[in-house]
């Protein structure tokens, strides 16, 4: 017979105190609500936003506090609240981290994670997967994964979700005898590089900083790699007869990759500025090529997260992943936060 | 105080005998079960797929029998289910009608319409708008109208949102200097001929049986009119100088109709397949002009609809409506069955 | 007989000392070379950038020295070049713009506009319409306006081509419901307001410094005018329930008009940098709204100006015209100069 | 010295007599007229519509005859007409095949193939490529190759560039996890797969009749092959979890094919029509799965062929061929009419 109180608490990684690191902690098991849906943890990507999120100041902090990390999350379904439906418990499932409102314009449209009225996630608001379990607020956020392995699943989430979202907003430019520039080959840049290579016929050029990358880049599919700095522009140029890459996304996002980005795109081409660095990419009719389409893009939908499974169930693309226990989940933070992770870390409960 | 065994029935306008019209009955007043909303309905809209559903054969029956019609509600909320959320007890809405599963790939892009679970909806599988009070499966399907005319506001979920949608899949082909050929002048197609109006600067063509429905189209918007015949699309390319128009949308559907959509419908252009008539056109490289388009286009999805909000509250779009009361539901259904409804035919509790 | 001596020479408005004012000039009338063709001009319109023009510094000016001036040409073919076919003597035509090779990937998809090899123009590196006659390199480049007034018509060319292809690159934005604003309500702008009205349902909010020019936007069918100033997005914002405009085109093109263009637009929206006033929108994830799409656009392509004329035939379309005889033609390029035309000046020669 | 009366004749395959073989004579070499290119033919692909033109009854036949055949040229510049510019002697070429007028809205927009004048091609209409020497109307018909191989670039012009439109129409439906089915794995159907692969991630599941026909399929990378008969739609749906494909392209273009195309499409996909023969597809609302979008696509764009040639010279597209001296010309036809062609047939002078 089952020790109900033994189930009761749980580990988890916690933000507690600001400007400190993460703690591992013993937290009470939570339950799920009406609607609701409880998932058994089976891993747990980590992602540098965990440490946008350590580093916002005290004041003015938008979260709970303490609050559970992680928002890449793979489980098994272990219970359903009341009336909740659309999943049955034993599934295994990753889930989507743009939980919007449901009813506005936005969510109406399937773009959950524009909700008019500011969308939530689990680690970014509510307590994230960075524990043995956790609670999602809907069934409508689940997404079967089947038998795929949910190490590999986890990071489908965020890590393939983002540039995914990014690329078919310019797909249309990629066609036959194109150029495309990933600017940063890490966590997202990584998987970009494979997701262009599948999805279309592009010439693949990445920019990052150091031979090690750059021969990460190309393991990963780049067919051509440039060290970021400022010649790299005109190194594209060299590498497209002078005339420029058709699409040019930068998962950096610093002014100095924006400028490279307007350099190095066609008259005619696109932008998507991804990378969370805080600065900008500067677009006017003489201030850029002319025609130029720049856009930013966040996360992405839930339609995209289904059709990644469907891209992962076939093999086609592999997010290079570094395995933690939940007891090393705190080395696996260090790790991040000192930039030793190669592709992503994921905690396996 | 309220005697609430009285208000434990209402009036409904139930289809009860295979073969026969329906029928005004009492019955128990519904209650809303856990995530549902119960509605006072305002306004219900006939449609000619209520007759449609009243001609289908007993066996195959694909519907609960007997079931209150009516697909079109307006109303306001009167009571939240258990864990209901995102409306309040009297606001006012109209309901989304394709309640689809939620969870689904098409479901997740906003095209609840073409859930892969297959949708139901009020009056077409659950019990609909014609009566005092119906239950809503959840807040996501009520789009709020605020001081809309309900009897104005009730057809936009069927009579605006399926012209709407299957003008929206053809607009980059409606540019400057084209022309829209609208086959069906009715329930509609008269919409359709306004919504061209508003959202385009083509020239519409409104094609229809006698000049009583020609002229109605005039009034509503149409700049030609073409009597609805074989010598239609000849008459076509003769007010667009021999080229065919850029768009056809065929509110009728059956095989003639196809067929003047095909020969009416210019080299690159569109043709749009709305009608339920059962009829088809025929497409192919040497049967159809080059490099046309031919779709087909089912009702609509939620963000449409909260887009034809905004233009019913700016004025943009006006239903042809005749109100009846509620005691006079079964003559709005002989008047529709028998083609004396101008516009849309509006029950009001 | 003809007396073919007199009709060697012709009048033309020439920029020939470089920062000067344009001279009016007895010059020959030129003759059409092979494949060429040669309008008598029926109106030229005058343009803002005939004024960036003559304000180029010597060293480095792009064009021949002297040049006639227009870009903005109504005639009437008076001869054709050996081999040359598509017109006939007599036609009454446009001209459209930019003269692209023909030959390379943006020219064979229609966008001569941004033809890799360079596009000339007339008055923008071959001599120009503001004369009694004036050569075009191809019958390609003529658009027959039939029997349209040719001082309305002159200006289809640029003043209208230009907003056109912007509102065309958005166009999928201004569903239902929608808002667009439009900065500086001037040549190009005034055109715009028409053009938003004629092809969408949107609200059109025009911005522009001083009561004149916000009357004259709401005369050209903006529903909202706002003073242009460090409040107008606040104002926008305002006017649109606080969720800003999907769509926001900006024909000045400084920095402060970027800005105003970035705070005005919602999550999801778009903005096009039409205006060449040497500014910049800046575009980064975190610096500003998520999703956004900010696009430059340069003149239009020959396909939009088709289009154009169409719109024009039906009376949708009408640039505010001032005219003045060829022997005015330096008070035109005065008035323009001194801020004193209100839409479009056009010399009738 | 040169014999200028040598030179003067030529050899070439023409149809001569109606409802008879092609045949091989010597004839007048021509001359390019003004704006005129003369090439000398380095290669010229056999296609099924020379067969279809040699059936078409002599009453109302549409083209001069005799007329030398071959609309897949591929050749080096020999001689320019007078005022002919683009291009240089001695450049490596391959021929678009579709010969608008230039002006017209079609022309305007790049859509030569749909000229609204009704466009001419070389072997249909004009003199074709199945000689030594051939005359192309302009310039801007030209693309060059560089050092590609002209055998393998010749049938870029039809064999690739049609499947290759036909793709780029529905290239939106082909999201990551997608299905499409190539129904004809001919010379036309084997190019497309060949392309799917190259520029989607799409399952690609190959229809045909034999075999041998679907092992070549898979060869050219088809994941799946089906034998094409009145069951292959329903082992389609098996192939993609009962949901049906993306997808469907249809090289065949009979009844029976469109039939299949329909029965095998998902609610929301996309069929294109393709092959010239003479069937169609039957479009209806109730006729077809919700929301469907069928298409007929000819031939290509001159944009759409720039693209092809940047992919070939990546290697991306491989045509198979089976080559043929001139003098073996009439041997290459009856193996193309007899069905002993893998690939496609090219005659090298």
């Amino acid at each position: 017979m089952r020790d109900t109180t033994q189930t009761q608490t749980m580990q988890a990684v916690r933000y507690t105190t600001f400007g400190e690191r993460p703690e591992l902690v013993e937290v009470e098991r939570p339950e799920p609500g009406p609607g609701e849906v409880l998932l058994r943890i089976t891993a747990s990507g980590l992602c540098h936003s965990d440490e946008v999120v350590m580093s916002f100041p005290e004041e003015g902090y938008p979260y709970p506090m303490p609050m559970t990390l992680g928002h890449e999350p793979a489980g098994v379904v272990e219970a359903l609240g009341e009336g909740a439906t659309g999943v049955e418990v034993g599934d295994a499932v990753i889930v989507y981290g743009c939980w919007g409102c449901g009813v506005c314009a936005m969510c109406a449209s399937g773009r959950e994670q524009l909700c008019l009225r500011g969308m939530v996630s689990p680690g970014l608001g509510r307590d994230g997967a960075m524990a043995e379990y956790m609670v999602v607020d809907t069934a409508r956020h689940l997404v079967p994964i089947g038998d795929l392995d949910p190490v590999r699943a986890a990071s489908l989430t965020d890590a393939a979700l983002t540039p995914y979202e990014a690329i078919k907003k310019v797909l249309p430019h990629l066609t036959g005898g194109s150029t495309a520039v990933v600017i940063g080959a890490g966590g997202l840049g990584h998987v970009a590089i494979q997701l262009l290579r599948q999805l279309t016929s592009a010439k693949v050029i990445a920019l990052d900083v150091g031979e090690e990358k750059l021969a990460f880049a190309r393991e990963m599919g780049a067919h051509e790699t440039v060290e970021s700095n400022a010649d790299a522009a005109a190194r594209v140029r060299e590498l497209t007869d002078g005339i420029g890459a058709e699409v040019v996304l930068d998962f950096v996002g610093i002014d100095a990759t924006g400028a490279t980005a307007m350099a190095a795109v066609q008259v005619g081409g696109a932008v998507v500025c991804v990378g969370a660095g805080g600065g900008s990419a500067k677009v006017g009719l003489l201030a850029a090529p002319y025609d130029v389409e720049v856009r930013t893009s966040l996360w992405g939908t839930r339609a995209s997260l289904l059709e990644l499974v469907g891209m992962a169930k076939r093999g086609e693309i592999r997010i290079e992943t570094q395995t933690y226990p939940i007891s090393q989940a705190l080395q696996a933070y260090a790790d991040l936060h000192d930039g030793n992770v190669r592709g992503r870390a994921v905690v396996v409960p």
